[in-house]
């Protein structure tokens, strides 16, 4: 796939990193960024992950033939809707937002639908902004794509080519799928994270080590931006934060009765799980 | 501090680490290991953590001026006590365990009383084996030493002076003080990261990015050296867990109610914390 001009609207780590990935790949030949003024767009420029600064968001969605909407989740519907009316018949638009139930059921109501789809890059970290940006971010990831029974079966094969000529392999689920899963693998351990982390006082901030470190990495990230995730996904939020106490109902009992064999069963079980996902890679 | 013969009973990740770090700071002329017959103590001799492999518990003891014991916590009391027993009038004794309530108090009734402090280095990994063991491991992290009103000013000091030669910030603190903090900051932590990984199923593994893999990567340690953990520190373990339920709760009312003021709080007050501790050094 090789685009005339693509659009990134919103250059922030995952806009910065998917024009970078899309310049080095030579998978664009010229890479637009929209943002607000202010915003670090001359910045982004100047690390190369977009060649121009565009004017407006419609002087962008009409040059582009592929639109990437990188905004935090509350403002995706609004944006993808206006890069729509101010494109070509032809462009094809998709955004990389963490939730996707919402946002593709509201898409689906709007004139942006025959060549939306959603898509998901399991990628980032708890940095934010254009400088943590990385053009081999989505090397090796996991990008979802989502599909309905309304989403067009060729704009889906599209934006997978897409995303696998910046490196990624592409599963394809539906939004609700896609939403529960992530809500058990991403968007409830942000919200364990940060329980952990909000526990400590500040004279025990040293007796910690690197597991503690690790484990609560993820509560270092933005917290406007997991608000809206988590309330945009609120409902399978819940769902995974209920099974999660209920499985931590079993092992309160087990040390409440010094069952060892239970807590080794439980703690045996995890570290199957565990060892099956491989060793982390590092954070960009 | 310049030891002639340093003894390290059970040579493990953390006991090999104590004896590549002794031998490469020039802290101890030789380093004996002990071990049971088929633990890797021709392996530790190779990577150089021990000089010697000794015959017996008893021939390590009695050549040695200090005597770390890296067992299993559960093996603690019973080996502080027998080097105790073989060891000369002025060797000192330490553990490196990760609880010390039971182990201090336990000891605190023996002979081994008046020569022994406990040690906790916060350094580790959720690997195990020799294999493992680093000599830069207490390089800039914090070692805990144990004092009660019955233990020796003196042998407090010396422990210190032998963890600081190693590298390691020393903090002195009573049994129950330590296991109250680690609770907080390593107990509980390691049970709420298993059971975020028990809760997946092998489907969504792919669907795991770096937040997912660091948030559990401690729930692939050794489950049988965990389980004794949890339960020696079993009242300070089912308090921490306790407190991090009742933090929940608001937390998911606040989800409940669509409080995005709430959530978005709670989140900043958990990225304070966070970003208090740092970034987080690399697993060794």
């Amino acid at each position: 796939m090789m685009l005339h001009t693509l659009a990134i609207i919103g250059v922030g780590l995952m806009g910065g990193s998917v024009g970078l990935a899309a310049k080095k790949r030579r998978v664009a030949e010229r890479v637009v960024g929209v943002g607000r003024p202010g915003d670090a767009l001359e910045q982004a420029r100047r690390l190369g992950a977009i060649d121009d600064a565009a004017a407006s968001l419609a002087d962008a969605a009409r040059a582009a033939q592929l639109i990437v909407v990188a905004t935090p989740v509350s403002a995706i519907v609004t944006t993808v809707r206006e890069a729509a009316t101010h494109s070509a018949p032809g462009t094809l638009l998709t955004d990389v937002g963490s939730t996707k139930g919402e946002i593709v059921q509201a898409l689906e109501l709007t004139p942006a639908a025959p060549r939306y789809a959603g898509s998901h890059p399991l990628a980032g970290s708890e940095r934010h902004g254009v400088d943590h940006a990385d053009g081999d971010l989505f090397e090796d990831r996991v990008t979802v794509v989502t599909q309905t029974r309304r989403t067009d079966a060729d704009v889906v094969q599209r934006l997978a080519q897409f995303w696998t000529s910046l490196g990624s392999r592409v599963r394809i689920l539906s939004p609700s799928d896609h939403d529960a899963v992530l809500a058990r693998t991403s968007h409830l351990p942000h919200l364990i994270a940060a329980a952990l982390a909000a526990g400590l006082d500040p004279e025990q901030y040293e007796l910690t080590a690197s597991g503690f470190r690790d484990t609560t990495r993820i509560a270092a990230g933005d917290p406007g931006l997991w608000t809206e995730i988590v309330l945009q996904n609120r409902g399978a939020v819940l769902a995974a934060l209920d099974a999660f106490q209920n499985r931590l109902e079993p092992l309160r009992r087990a040390l409440d009765n010094r069952d060892a064999a239970a807590i080794h069963a439980f703690l045996t079980q995890a570290k199957k799980v565990r060892d099956a996902l491989g060793t982390p890679p590092l954070p960009p």
